[in-house]
C-alpha cells in the first residue's frame, strides 16, 4: 500500500506493507487531515520515524474482538495505552506512560491506504457526518476538551489567541458555551472565518502597539508562540484560568509572581473525548468545512505537506482512492 | 510611637505618629514576625516605602463600626479592598486592584506599636492560641489556602518542595489531609521539623545528582527557586497539579510542551483564609512554636531583620512592649 512516511528526516510517498491488524482492528482509510504536528514532526520533532498523520476517518475491515464494527465508517481516538499499566487500569490510556501514539510515537499513522488501532479506539460516525467533517474529529475534540478541564458556562467570559485552525476550532466550539467569547489573531484571512458560515464570533486583530482588552475569566493560548503565553498572562483575570493548548517547543519565560499574586491557574490542555465532537458536527453546531483550503490524492502526499506549510492555508486534506 | 520602616532604601526603627483610625480599627500590636517578604522589600521589591510587616496579634483599641471588638485580641487579613469595584463587590478584596496591602502595599504594617486595619479584616483569637501561635496564622493561612484551590483527600499523593518556613507550614498543615505527604529539602537543620513536636513527615534532603521519586498527584513548590519549579514539573505526575505558593522573582523558563502533553494544571496560591489557620492552631493540629528561632524587641527590629536573613533562622519575632 501507499503510505506518507518520515524516514531518516526524509518525507515521500512509498510503498510498505499493509499492517497486519492481529488483535487490533485494520481500517481502510478514506481521507485523513494533515495537522501542525505532522509538519512538525517532518522537522524532527518527538523523533517520530515511519507513517506520519492521525486525523481520519475510513472504514473497518477486520477487528477480531468486535465483529459489529466491521463494515463501519469510523474514526479513531489516536493514544493507544499498554492496557496494565496503573493509568491504564484506571482508565486513562491517554496518559500511559508505554502507550504508542498513532503517527506521532511508536504506531504508524493515518496517512496511508491502511491503519491499524484497538477495536476500543474506533468511535462510529453517524451518517449525518459527511468524511470532510469526520477528518475534524480529532483536532474539534481536542479543542472542546478544554470543557472537560476548564468550567465555561454562560457567565464565563472567554479569549481564544491564535487564528489557526486549532484557534479557530477552540473558538467555533466554545463560543456557544460561554457569556463571549473574543477570537485574538493576526492574520484576517484566518479572523474573517469567525463571520463565515452562519458564525457571529467577535475578533481582534493584533497589531503591534495595539491595546487588548483584559480581565478574561478563561483564556485559551492557541498561538503556539511564545508571545501568545505571555499575551495570555496578560488579558487573564486576577483567578482566572489560562488554558495552554498548542505544544510549541519554547521554554518560556514568565512572570512567575503574577501567577502567584494573582491566583492564576494554568491548565495544560491537549486531548479529549470524540464522541462529543461528532455530536457538535453531527448537530450543525460546529461547522468545519470552510476551513478546508485544499483536498489532494495520497499520491500527492510530500506536496499536500508542502501546501499546509504555506501561510495563509487552514486544513488540507489527502484522500486515499 | 516607634515602628520598623524602609524609607529612601534604608531600615531603621524610627519615630513615627501613631495612625488615625478614622472609619477604621486601631489595634495594638502585641507581637509581630519577620516574613522573607519583609526581607525583600528591603532589597526593593513591590518598591514598597513605610512601616513594614504584615503578620501580627494585636489588642482592639478603637473600632468604630465594630464596638465589640474592642479589647479583643486578633489577627488580620492584610488585602484591604476599595469596596466598590467588581470584585469587592463579588467578595474578593484579595483581587481588588486598588487594594491596599497591610505593609507591603500602600499601608503601613505591623512591625509597630499600633497600626490600622479595617474593622472587617480582624478575626478574634481564642484564648487556646498564645500570642506568639497567633503571629502565624497569617503564613498558616496561606499555606493552608492550597485545599481552598486544590483538593487534597486521603488519596492524594502529595510532595512539597522547599524546607523554609513557608514549605515547613505547607508540610505541617497538609500532612493530615493527604494518603501521603514528602517535604524535599536542601536543608538537614530545617527538614529535621518534620520530625519534632510529634510530627512524623517523611523528608527527602535534595543533593546533587540524587533521583526523586515522581507521579506526585500534587506537588507544592514553595522554595522560591527557579530550580525547585523544574524539580517541581519533573515529579508531578500526568494530569497532576502544580501548586506555585511563593513569589520568586525569576522567569523561570520551562518546557510548556510538558505541561500540554501531560496535561498538568499550575495552580497559583498567595492568600488563605484565616479561620481555618486559627482551628488548626486552636486543635493543636498544627504545632509552630519549634519554628520560633529568636524574639526581640520592636527597637532592635535592624538586628532582628539581620537576624531572620541568615541561613538556618526560621521565624524571628519581635515583642512591642
Amino acid at each position: 500500500m501507499k503510505a506518507l512516511r518520515v524516514e531518516r528526516g526524509l518525507l515521500s510517498v512509498s510503498a510498505v506493507d499493509r499492517p497486519e491488524a492481529s488483535s487490533e482492528a485494520l481500517v481502510r482509510v478514506v481521507k485523513s487531515g494533515i495537522c501542525n504536528t505532522d509538519l512538525e514532526i517532518v522537522r524532527g520533532y518527538a523523533g517520530f520515524e515511519g507513517t506520519i498523520g492521525h486525523e481520519f476517518v475510513g472504514v473497518v475491515e477486520e477487528a477480531e474482538d468486535a465483529a459489529d464494527l466491521i463494515g463501519k465508517r469510523v474514526v479513531g481516538e489516536i493514544n493507544a495505552g499498554c492496557g496494565s499499566c496503573d493509568l491504564c487500569q484506571q482508565g486513562d490510556p491517554r496518559h500511559c506512560p508505554n502507550r504508542t501514539v498513532l503517527g506521532i510515537h511508536g504506531r504508524d499513522g493515518a496517512h496511508a491506504e491502511f491503519l491499524k488501532l484497538p477495536a476500543g479506539n474506533l468511535v462510529a460516525v453517524p451518517d449525518e457526518v459527511s468524511d470532510e467533517e469526520a477528518v475534524f474529529v480529532e483536532p474539534l475534540a481536542a479543542a472542546y476538551g478544554i470543557t472537560e478541564q476548564v468550567e465555561i458556562d454562560h457567565e464565563t467570559r472567554v479569549a481564544v489567541i491564535g487564528d489557526g485552525k486549532l484557534g479557530l476550532l477552540c473558538a467555533f466550539s466554545l463560543a456557544s458555551e460561554a457569556k463571549s467569547l473574543v477570537l485574538i489573531g493576526k492574520h484576517a484571512n484566518k479572523l474573517a472565518h469567525a463571520g463565515m458560515n452562519g458564525r457571529d464570533i467577535e475578533t481582534i486583530e493584533l497589531k503591534d502597539g495595539g491595546k487588548l482588552p483584559t480581565g478574561f475569566d478563561v483564556v485559551v493560548e492557541a498561538s503556539g508562540s511564545e508571545s501568545g503565553f505571555g499575551t495570555a498572562l496578560d488579558i487573564v483575570r486576577p483567578r482566572g484560568k489560562l488554558v495552554l493548548k498548542s505544544t510549541f517547543h519554547g521554554t518560556p519565560s514568565w512572570q512567575a509572581s503574577r501567577v502567584v499574586v494573582d491566583e492564576i491557574t494554568i491548565v495544560g490542555s491537549r486531548c479529549g473525548r470524540f464522541q462529543p465532537a461528532i455530536d457538535l458536527l453531527s448537530s450543525k453546531k460546529v461547522k468545519v468545512d470552510d476551513l478546508i483550503s485544499e483536498e489532494l490524492p495520497l499520491s500527492d502526499g510530500v506536496k499536500a505537506m508542502e501546501v499546509a506549510a504555506n501561510k495563509g492555508v487552514l486544513k488540507v486534506l489527502l484522500r486515499m482512492a
